[in-house]
C-alpha cells in the first residue's frame, strides 16, 4: 500500500509481525493498527493451508512454525502476534521454542479480559471446532479463576466470508447456537454473564451476536472481542520494551502483506476485517 | 472394515482409487460400491490440506498429482476415480500425466447426465467457488451443446458437515442461492430444465435441494447428482476393460480409507457420505 512506500530501507522502526492461517487475523492487525498507527507491520496468511481449525495439533504446529520462522528471518519481526486462535491453542509453545522474539497468542488476553469483565466468573466461548477442542480458552479461563463452556460454531466463519455478517440466516444461526450453549450453561448451573469472541472473524458479527443476545437475555451478557483484547496486552509490552529501548516508530502506518496462496481472495475480502485497503499482497511459498 | 480383512492379500482383485481432497468423495464411492458390490476400493481424503476449493491451480495439481501417486503406486490402483469437483476442474490434466492408469473425473459424466436429461438444452450447475470460477462444468456442458450458468454456493458444505441436512437454515440458504441463480438465468434469457449437483458434498442435500425446487419452480427442474453419473461413467468403463481382460472380482465389496489428517473427523462423518461404516481409516503422510 501506498503508506509503505513512504518508508525507506534504512528505517529502524522494529517490525511487529502478525501471522494468521487465513485473513481472519486482520481484525487483530485492525485492532493494532488502532492503538499503534506509527507501527511497521508485516502480516502473513497462510491461505495455502488454511484452514487450520479441521487440522491435527502435529500439522498445525508445523504450519505456524514455519510461517512464524518466515516473519522472523524473512521480515525481521521482533515481536509476534499469532492472530489465529487455532494456532494460539495448538501451537503456541511450538513457535515460542522456534522463534528468538516475543510471541503472544489471543487465547491468554482474551481470557483476562474476561476476568475483568465478569462478575459472576461464569463466561461462555465460541470459537472453531479446533479451538474447542483444545480446550485452550477452559484452560487460560480456569487460570484467571473462570469456569468456562465453550461451543464449536463452525457456520460462522463460512458465513462471515459469504459477506452475510448482517442477515437474516446468520441472526437464526446465532440464536440457535447461543440458545444451544445458554442451556448447556444452564444445565451445569453456570450463571453465564460474559461471552468471549474466541475466532477472528467474529468481530464482523459482533453487532449481529449483541443484537440477538439483546432479544434473547434474561441477564445482560457483555461481548468480549479477544482481538481487541489481544492488541491492549501487546501496547503494553511493547510500551514496556520501548520504554527500555527507546524504539523509533515510523511516521505512518506501514503494513505489508504477505499470503501463500489465494492473493485474490485476500485483497477481496481483507479490507472487510482490516477496515482499510490491505494493497498489494505478496505471494510467498512456505515450500508445503 | 470387517469386510476387507475377509480378502487374502494374493487376491488378484484390481483396485480402483478414488480420491477426493476430503470425505465429500465418498458419495462418489458409495454410488461405485452400488454398481460395483464385489470390486476393491481405496479412498484418499488429503484432509490435511481440504479445502481445494479456495486453493489455486497450481497448488491444487500439486497436491491431487502426490495423491494420484500415493493411490498408484503405494496401494497399486489401476482405474483412477477422481472423485472432487475441484481436483477435476482444475488438475485433471495434470493427473492423468503423472500417473500411468486410466482416470476419470466427476465434470464430463455430469455434463453428459445434464445432456440425457435436458429437453431446453440449458442447466444450472452450483458447485464450490473454485469449480466455478474454473468455468469446467460450463466447458463441458457447451461440448454438450448446453449452455450452463454457474453459481457458487459457499455455505452448503459447512451446512453439510454441521449435519444440518434437513434444516429450516439450510432450506433457506437453498432458496436463497436457486433464487440468485434462477434470477441470473431469466436475466440472459435462458430456460433451464436441469440442476447440476457439482459438489460431492451436495448429493446429501438433494432431498432438500428437490422440496425447494417444487415449492419454487413454475416448471420442473431435475436434479442431476454427478456422483451418480461419474459411478455411471467408471462402471461402462471398467466392463469394458474387465471383458478384454478377464479382471477377477472379490467376493464381497473391499474398502480401504486413508486419510492425510483429521482421521477422528473422517471416521465420524464419513459414515454420512458413505452410507455405511468406514471403518478404520490410516492416517498417511504426504509430506507437505
Amino acid at each position: 500500500m501506498s503508506d509503505a512506500q513512504s518508508a525507506g530501507p534504512a528505517s529502524r522502526t522494529p517490525t511487529i509481525g502478525v501471522f494468521d492461517s487465513g485473513f481472519g487475523g486482520l481484525t487483530v492487525l485492525r485492532a493494532l493498527v488502532a492503538r499503534l498507527p506509527q507501527a511497521r507491520f508485516a502480516f502473513l496468511g497462510d491461505t495455502a493451508r488454511l484452514p487450520y481449525g479441521s487440522k491435527s495439533r502435529r500439522t498445525i504446529a508445523r504450519y505456524a512454525v514455519q510461517s512464524a520462522q518466515f516473519l522472523t528471518r524473512e521480515m525481521d519481526a521482533e515481536y509476534l502476534v499469532i492472530a489465529c486462535n487455532t494456532a494460539s491453542a495448538l501451537a503456541l509453545d511450538a513457535i515460542q521454542d522456534a522463534v528468538p522474539v516475543p510471541v503472544l497468542g489471543v487465547i491468554e488476553p482474551g481470557a483476562e479480559a474476561a476476568r475483568a469483565a465478569s462478575t459472576s466468573n461464569d463466561v461462555l466461548v465460541i470459537a472453531t471446532e479446533a479451538t474447542v477442542h483444545s480446550h485452550a480458552y477452559s484452560a487460560a479461563c480456569q487460570a484467571q479463576g473462570l469456569r468456562a463452556l465453550e461451543k464449536a460454531c463452525p457456520l460462522l466463519v463460512p458465513l462471515v466470508e459469504e459477506g452475510w455478517t448482517d442477515h437474516s440466516v446468520t441472526a437464526e444461526v446465532i440464536r440457535i447456537y447461543l440458545d444451544e450453549i445458554r442451556r448447556d450453561a444452564a444445565t451445569q448451573g453456570l450463571k453465564p454473564d460474559t461471552l468471549v469472541l474466541g475466532c477472528t472473524h467474529y468481530p464482523l458479527l459482533r453487532p449481529l451476536i449483541e443484537k440477538v443476545l439483546a432479544g434473547r437475555a434474561s441477564c445482560a451478557i457483555r461481548v468480549i472481542d479477544s482481538a481487541e483484547s489481544t492488541a491492549d496486552t501487546a501496547v503494553r509490552l511493547l510500551n514496556g520494551r520501548a520504554a527500555q529501548r527507546n524504539i523509533e516508530t515510523s511516521a505512518q502506518t506501514e503494513i505489508h502483506c504477505f499470503a501463500t496462496d489465494s492473493v485474490d481472495k485476500f485483497e477481496r475480502l481483507g479490507p472487510r476485517f482490516l477496515g482499510r485497503p490491505v494493497g498489494h499482497v505478496e505471494l510467498i511459498d512456505l515450500g508445503g
